[in-house]
């Protein structure tokens, strides 16, 4: 990995040191000017003729984010974000009472409140899959649990807002698919910063979001849907885009997966996407994975050290998003604290809040998180450990 | 109106004539520099580091859409387009089995979609009100459709895509409350165009776009839910912005709009329309609109006088999208034409795609569509004639 040139990619740097990268990470300059040119060219233009002119580049948005997650084209739709990406695939799921929805204790709670609402709705019912003693999801109980007819899904996410493990994504797919069980993946926090290949997973639908580890504009994500899949699911919202009105009686549906988009779109924030899926290819997103977990080891390792701190992350493989608490100090205090050092760091609070099942299950509260990208240093994490240790009370 | 600095502000109007206003409108300079701005502050930053140095200003979105439409700010949900705004009233309702929708031959297939696809999913009726004599819809009618208890739903757009009458909004408006008739409005090519009160019209739901007559960015667009509405409606899909999750069985769903939203947006184009809010309010709705129907009416006089163009909008209010056909070319051929001029003219193709009803009813297949604003000029729309008269087959 050339660190110097991602580093030169991304100025501020130089002024600060940001450590959110799980919250949003710093655009790279190609991700910063291709959307400033488009919005440029919006003006210059207007807005439909701009995109008009951009159509090459829009469509190989969808190429490139199939290269990334070993998908076709036309298995992706891009949608305004990660969470309206992953309803769009939720709710357009024909599930109905009695069917079973199976979930990790480290599900984001924005996801689980829609388990909830169709559990008060349609009477599904919600099973947590229970961990190992690594603290993943424990596949022998999850096969255990696929012998229920009853199950219609498997929903998580790869790694969890608040860190943790990342599941075993792989092992979990080849039971979905053996147990005829639809398997939603949450990628968020996987996209960008580990390989994610749809194929190796055999997750059906996987929505993930462009602002974290993949470097990419806010209020952008994206929805994979497979193939044979998409053309059974009616999307749960329709409109001119997604569908065409025949007579008027009748509508079809488009075969591809943009039938969970909709007709508008933020076009300078989609092509920002495009440059940032691409910028992400061509640093090589092994050796991107590498680096995270090495700079997060090297982290955690550090943070151990800090008579008072405690480091939270469970898992057999952990990932760039590291937590910890402190004792003597609350998360906000050490978010504004790193945030007033003379080099401004970025760090972020994760509470209870968020991921209710696992923080209760661990009597936690909330959680500082310390997400580390390839383009940050060890020296940085120097810098950070060296501020954690002057805290006051610390 | 200071037609100079309106067109100052627009730089573009150097380069070319666009008159493609009712797709997405040009910016003006003050919403490019808001969103070039952040975007340059998130790469400065961090993505959640800018937008809480942004709080007040994003909060103010919600107030100026308020004095826009005559709205509180707890009533405004910011949404990723209109689309999703009006999806998120229009899916959120409990219809049901026998309900009746009706509405208008000028409404959008995008909107008339979800129609259909509530008629085949839960048995809901879709009646059309008839027109009066002069195309817009008959409130005589309208008062004799609202006899029938089954009635559930008003729901239509105040201006067409493909122009046509301004419909009377306040009578419907009046007339839906007197039955106790929910009306949801969808005023995309309205809002910034006309002067939209919530208040007067007495519609319980409004959903519009920041791309079209607003002139805010693409990939932006709010919802108003009159709040005694508000907490009686659960949104289609929910999320950790829309609800917190209280146990593992329940959740609670904030009061307010924003129960409509997500948790992520693009931050750049959310403060963008804020800034074209705005710019619109310190330009003054009325002498916009006064401005825009001026011009439109003279475009519509001038149109007449060209051998083979007919002008096709009815209705006894018309707006500033104008439209017509061409007997010897295809609106796509017009389209073309204009567009390649020295001076690029921009206008844009209506076809019975996506105003079937109507377009059905009138015969037509396409129209081209001539959409003025207020910083376009009487020499702009000279131009587009005397091309239109050199059309080759004229």
């Amino acid at each position: 990995m050339n660190i110097e040139q991602l580093r030169a990619d991304t100025p501020a740097v130089a002024q600060l040191i940001h450590f959110n990268n799980a919250g949003a990470a710093l655009m790279p300059q190609p991700v910063i000017a291709t959307m400033t040119r488009h919005i440029q060219l919006e003006a210059t233009l207007g807005g439909y003729e701009a995109a008009g002119q951009q159509a090459a580049e829009l469509e190989n948005v969808y190429s490139a984010i199939g290269r990334l997650i070993n998908a076709r084209p036309d298995e992706i739709a891009v949608i305004e974000n990660a969470t309206r990406a992953w309803d769009m695939a939720f709710y357009s799921l024909p599930l109905k009472t009695g069917d079973v929805v199976l979930t990790s204790t480290t599900e984001y709670a924005g996801n689980y409140i829609p388990y909830l609402q169709l559990k008060h709705k349609r009477g599904i019912e919600i099973r947590i899959i229970p961990n190992d003693e690594q603290g993943q999801v424990s596949l022998s109980a999850l096969k255990d649990m696929l012998e229920d007819d009853r199950v219609a899904l498997i929903s998580l996410p790869v790694i969890a807002t608040n860190g943790g493990p990342v599941q075993p994504v792989e092992q979990i797919g080849a039971l979905a698919r053996a147990a005829g069980v639809l398997f939603l993946l949450d990628a968020c926090q996987g996209v960008g910063q580990m390989p994610i290949d749809v194929k190796k997973i055999g997750c059906h639908m996987l929505a993930a979001t462009s602002r974290k580890y993949l470097r990419g504009p806010r209020g952008m994500g994206f929805l994979y849907v497979e193939s044979a899949l998409c053309q059974n699911l009616e999307p749960a919202f329709l409109d001119l885009h997604a569908a065409s009105l025949l007579t008027a009686d009748a509508y079809r549906i488009r075969a591809d997966a943009r039938r969970f988009e909709n007709w508008e779109c933020n076009v300078a924030a989609k092509l920002g996407l495009g440059a940032a899926v691409e910028y992400a290819l061509a640093q090589g997103i092994e050796p991107m994975w590498q680096r995270i977990q090495q700079l997060a080891g090297y982290l955690r390792g550090q943070l151990a050290q800090i008579p008072g701190i405690t480091p939270c992350d469970l898992g057999l493989q952990q990932s760039g998003i590291v937590t910890f608490t402190h004792q003597d100090s609350s998360a906000e205090q050490v978010q504004q604290w790193l945030a007033g050092q003379e080099k401004r760091i970025n760090v972020s609070t994760s509470t209870v809040r968020s991921t209710l099942l696992d923080m209760q299950n661990r009597g936690l509260l909330e959680v500082s998180r310390a997400s580390v990208h390839a383009y940050n240093t060890e020296a940085e994490i120097d810098t950070m450990i060296a501020a954690l240790r002057r805290l006051p009370n610390a």
